[in-house]
């Protein structure tokens, strides 16, 4: 067997941060001078190094405010309107806005109050304060006065502002340069399609990005092959021309990865391995006075574990607040466990729902780079903590904008893949609603409602005993919630099969039969009631299909087993089959209902939503366009509750 | 005498905006097709175009989700610690995380769990569950799905997403291509010192800043000499060239204002002159189907004209939100009086001190760029409204982030240079402390602090009966305000005198022998109080000295006048003169201190100037080097109030 270094520590975070910083103040990174001299006219958004005054007084000179003539004051004195005066035209000289007031000259006296004679001479019938009409030198700002201080992101009205006092080249922050590392033969560039065992490198890009707007000047190496004379030499070059490095992967402890040892062989390893969940084979390192962040390979992982550790260090050394979104106070909607010792760092959704801010913790894969696109913040718990528990009120660090958390709408229950189109139709309209969807099945909707959780449910789940849908199921389980149910469409639910049908399935008889692989959906899904009244009808008990144990979330995710050879067979509607160019064996039209509290029924977002599903006649085509849908009820109250 | 066209229409503001919507409209505008196509690795930042939907599933195979070796669930049933089952080698395949599981298994066993055999078989004490430790295809995102709907801005996570799924190439929104026209024959670049009546270009670099800002690609052009046959060729060919035209100056009735008639020629002039204060010689014309807005001279005319009628037209045309910071409630400090009929657009100070956030409308100059710099928001006054009052409540559109707006240290009261360098270096320290500082003279801060208005104020007022600085003030004026009165420094008060002073002015009494031009200070202000007594210890009464009526703000406001020659001599500081390498006739030393209600002494941002005076050398250094100053007595408490 090829050696393993499988011996990672788990340094307490408190102390990995401790020790991290103490290096990097040692090795300078902290006192580091950034600064370099750009043009005014190429500075927006950059920040100020040093204070900035003015070189020369603004307005330069004395210069009239008004279009009109100056005047000597004095001259108008006895000016009235039953006596005026007349000034000859050596007394008096006509100034346009901006234009120096001439030598003698005191004041200004607006165009429109003056009469203007054949002779070439003006009549005035009001005096004139001394200096009336006229900015006067340095009236906005006097040379050597301060313009900006140190440390501030200058706007397009700063640049305005220099420019007039003749401030032409200033000196700025110099973004510290980043390098991000990719390794792993693995790697193989977005645009090819990846065979089995090779992966995408995209990780460099999300790293990068982040990178870019935590401030630095980030670039992407490219990837360097499983080999440690390789990484040894790209992270010796670029130690010496970064001001950091981050290095992704290969700091776990798999066959190939040799990031720790030629780290320790050519730098020092601060710290190997922080009691973090995710993340914890991070490696802090310095090579030559340049700190390295060796990175897990993950997304997720490696997104995270940035955070805490690269973020703080250039908000530090840029002194900027890199909190881009602040935090906020939610209710957890259940309870997330977490090991004594760790500090776990949880993806969150966040919804409101009527006044509660409800926390739910997101897919758990740290691969799941869905999950932080859809998050919409994270929750820390502390090592010194078990957990927290549902109803707990706990606080979320944003990932996105507060407005965007307020502007969700709730959808809790059956997974549809109307769902997306919906969701891209009321990001559209001004102001957006942006929809947080949790597929966890009709039942799953259901409960999220009688926990007042969701705006509304996707439910399509068929009684056996009166062949109605959702309605028995609403009386049982929902009794006191006044609500309505509203109809979105009439599906088509069969067998997705391989194209072509290679297997020549016509139904779960030829599955068991001929011993194939089914993929199934999870208990309380819609889908999988439908699945085992049907086996139930054919007398096919659950331990005979193969397969039967395998779950999936969705329609799209069994979709997906079935194109990929996984499974032979999964039951789902047909728009999922159509979208992976499936076969389709139809087994029932079923309804599939939306669940509206009374409550929800006038806020704003449901509002839209029922809009668009009443009235929107493009909105049914496209939905129309996904195959197997029937809308006759689309919009319809198919029962209401008071 | 030249033709003036001096008529420019009055058009209320919100027919105005009717009448431009219309056009906008009518003209295609709003309805641009803004895409186009560019690589997901270009795209941080951008918006898209079209709902953006996975081409690929992720992961694209089932992959190990853990390092340890792939097994065949079936064979490990019988597995337990007091039994173990021994796999020989063909039944296992070692894999890292990522790879691929190889053809025939169907679950993962993590390396810590497998002890390997020295025959190449592998142990194992527990059986496994199907497909544990294995990311099935899809398991993030299936193919068609959708990731990122339309008008969404690209973060670093969501390119990831993108190319994870296959995706390289994306629409986005095209910036609209916006260019800025400034005009006028006394435009001269900010590189060279201006002459009298010359006037440095700066405007089109603020207003190409802020069409940036929101979302357009904005150029700039060469300044356009005053002459319609250059500016038509210019428009005509910006109109082509761009999807926006902003025109700068030119747009009031000055002799040379040729843009209403060129555009009249050209194209279709939609309002010409709006009743709105400041921009009423706005013109919103339409060449060729491209907008074209004529905005005023002055910078901050212009900037506030463009925010109403531009910032409108961009928000709409790339379905954006553009207001940055949001609005906030105040309450006036005063009252601002307004025009009936006119929509007038303030620019406020904000301050919070003690609970209130008090709005003090700031300075009035249309072409003060640093009111914009300095200011803190803009309330508007409805043309239907006489204006507001004092301690009436308003929203306020802010203009820089509430954070900043809370961390203001409100300083009212006399003018001293050593301001900027505290404010420099408050603003340099995290969190940082932004000082927000009236010069309203020493009684004005009294005023203020009586009011509640300041965090502290600085104040020289020498009572003439006891010689005693500031306390007797403090006794008469504020007798029932817990308080402490706070030594910043003393420095040295003088007559301000050209450099080399030419006319050998040794004091006020020379000054009136020779007829020479004073400047003063205005009434309330310490300098002032002081220049009457000494003038009245020499007996000279006000009218015999010229210019005794001109008044000014600042020590430095007054060095400006005389070191352009619009004065002879002026009272004022040695650092003031020394900033402008002025001669300086020293008259007297005062004592200038810091009054600080007992209310505020505790709050952090008081904490914090407290301790810079007090502690920070390097800041008294840099306080020494602007001449004339003493710091014997420097935070040192010279009188309490309880």
């Amino acid at each position: 067997m090829t050696m393993r270094n499988i011996y990672v520590k788990n340094t307490p975070l408190a102390e990995a941060r401790k020790k991290w910083h103490s290096a990097l103040s040692a090795c300078g990174f902290y006192t580091k001078v950034l600064t370099e001299t750009v043009s005014v006219d190429d500075c927006l958004g950059r920040i100020t190094a040093e204070p900035i005054f003015a070189h020369r007084s603004s307005p330069a000179h004395n210069a009239s405010a008004m279009d009109g003539i100056s005047v000597n004051f004095a001259d108008l004195a006895a000016a009235s309107e039953a006596s005026p005066v007349i000034l000859p035209p050596e007394k008096f000289q006509q100034v346009n806005t901006g234009n120096a007031i001439p030598e003698g000259f005191n004041a200004v006296v607006m165009i429109e109050d003056v009469h203007f004679l054949d002779n070439g001479g003006a009549q005035l019938h009001m005096p004139a304060t001394p200096w009336q009409h006229i900015r006067t030198i340095g009236e906005d700002i006097v040379a050597t006065e301060l313009i900006l201080p140190e440390g501030h992101r200058i706007r397009p009205i700063d640049q305005g502002a220099m420019l007039a006092t003749g401030v032409t080249t200033i000196p700025v922050q110099r973004k510290p340069k980043a390098t991000v590392i990719p390794t792993g033969s693995e790697l193989i560039q977005p645009d090819a399609a990846p065979k089995p065992g090779e992966i995408i490198e995209f990780n460099s890009r999300i790293l990068a990005g982040y990178l870019q707007d935590w401030g630095a000047d980030a670039h992407r190496h490219k990837p360097v092959q499983d080999d440690p004379d390789l990484l040894r030499a790209a992270l010796k070059k670029a130690a010496a021309e970064n001001d950091l490095v981050v290095l992704n992967a290969g700091a776990s402890a798999g066959t190939r990865d040799y990031s720790a040892s030629v780290l320790a062989e050519i730098g020092d390893v601060i710290v190997h391995g922080v009691a973090i969940k995710p993340g914890k084979p991070v490696i802090l390192a310095i090579i030559d006075n340049t700190p390295v962040v060796g990175l897990p390979g993950y997304p997720v992982s490696a997104v995270l574990t940035m955070r805490i550790f690269v973020k703080e260090m250039l908000a530090k050394l840029l002194n900027h607040d890199l909190d881009q979104h602040g935090h906020i106070e939610a209710t957890m909607s259940r309870p997330v466990h977490s090991a004594m010792g760790v500090d776990e760092f949880v993806r969150i959704t966040l919804g409101r729902v009527g006044q509660t801010l409800m926390a739910t913790p997101a897919g758990k894969g740290a691969g799941a780079v869905m999950s932080l696109v859809r998050g919409d913040g994270l929750l820390t718990i502390p090592a010194g903590n078990e957990g927290v528990g549902a109803g707990e009120k706990v606080s979320i660090e944003l990932l996105r904008p507060k407005a965007e958390v307020d502007a969700t709408l709730v959808f809790i229950g059956s997974h549809d893949n109307i769902l997306d189109l919906m969701a891209n139709q009321l990001h559209r309209e001004k102001p957006f609603t942006r929809i947080s969807s949790a597929h966890v099945g009709s039942m799953g909707g259901i409960m999220a409602i009688r926990r007042n959780e969701a705006h509304m449910a996707g439910c399509h789940l068929l009684d056996e005993a009166t062949g109605e849908y959702n309605i028995p199921f609403i009386k049982r389980l929902l009794p006191n919630v006044p609500l309505q149910l509203i109809n979105l469409c009439y599906r088509e639910q069969g067998l997705m099969l391989a194209k072509g049908n290679p297997h020549n399935i016509s139904g779960f008889s030829d599955m068991v039969n001929r011993n194939l692989m089914f993929i199934n959906r999870q208990g309380g899904a819609g889908t999988r009631l439908l699945t085992d009244k049907v086996m139930g009808d054919l007398g096919i008990p659950p331990e005979q299909l193969a397969g039967y144990d395998h779950e999936e979330y969705t329609h799209m995710s069994v979709a997906a087993a079935v194109a990929s050879g996984s499974a032979d067979a999964g039951m789902g509607i047909r728009a999922a089959a159509m979208a992976l160019g499936l076969d389709f064996v139809p087994v029932t039209e079923e309804r599939y209902d939306l669940i509206i509290p009374a409550l929800f029924i006038k806020d704003p977002k449901v509002i839209k939503v029922l809009e668009l599903i009443r009235t929107n006649t493009m909105f049914h085509q496209k939905i129309l366009a996904l195959g197997g849908y029937d809308l006759r009820d689309i919009g319809q109250i198919m029962y209401q509750q008071n």
